[in-house]
């Protein structure tokens, strides 16, 4: 019965479809291994921030990825 | 004054304009109704998330629509 | 199978055990009757917020409240 | 190490790209001068929400704008 | 870099300190595994709401509990 | 119009009152300075976790405030 939300980038780091797949079957299995969580009525929700609008240490993605390699 | 956050699939799922009008309208007139809450400055915020991104019962809703009939 | 999360003021304004149950009843038959959505399925989370942390036009509701009537 | 999520209109009223960094920018030093936490592990994250799904006062934006001169 | 919350009921379900741990570590090492994410920005927060004020199915896991065994 | 939400660790590191006061009126001014949103509806909800509940590089806060000198 747990809600799970995982914020990630999105744009040309977007995850696959079979990546979202794994990590929505991941954190599902996870949290019925460890906290006996009904799998049935486990919810997980992806969302893709555009590198825009996502911002550590007080830059966004987009502009910390000139800076950085990788 | 209460915040509300609905999350539901988006795609050939996604609700109307008409829908989404009638959810705003409804959740503010409960909050109204039963907490006496201020309709003026009631936040509702409606997001569509992809059916390959909503996960339940460790499965994206992509993969749920193909098994279940509705 | 959506999800809704509902913020609003705690400490003396946090509502009643009956309240609550009213809110998510209600707003599960909502989403079931303007968008057919499964109640079985449908997640609702009320988080009761100090009014020390919830601020409006730029005050904590604990000062909005010494302010205002109401 | 704060995380930070900001919601508002997106559409004809999203911000600009040199306003979302502005944004990052200065929530983060915020918090950093009042609450001395570390901006290298800050999160900040701006989801733009369309005028339709976004409600106030029981309407969505596009009805409040509608109504409004601004 | 991606920022992660789980909601799950609290009292007397909540999880013990070794399990959030647990839970901090397998979600943060699923995301390395499967998306290269960065572990040492990976934020998992974990919130133990009331089971009053968690709703499944059009009522709160208080009155689900005394229905259902298990 | 905007709705901000922070979370940052609670416990011994909760910010006072005052401290709230000045992350509310701070933000608040930033979304009207820079994005001229409108403060009266602008809401800003701070949440407090539990350091056990908070977790950054795969180890809870409590965890990592161990390890670390701040």
């Amino acid at each position: 019965m747990p809600y799970v939300n995982i914020k990630l980038t999105g744009d040309h780091e977007a995850p696959s479809r079979t990546q979202k797949s794994e990590i929505i079957a991941g954190v599902t299995e996870l949290l019925s291994r460890v906290l006996n969580k009904n799998p049935a009525s486990t919810v997980v929700i992806i969302e893709e921030i555009p590198m825009d609008n996502y911002g550590l240490g007080g830059k966004s993605i987009t502009e910390v990825r000139k800076t950085n390699t990788k």
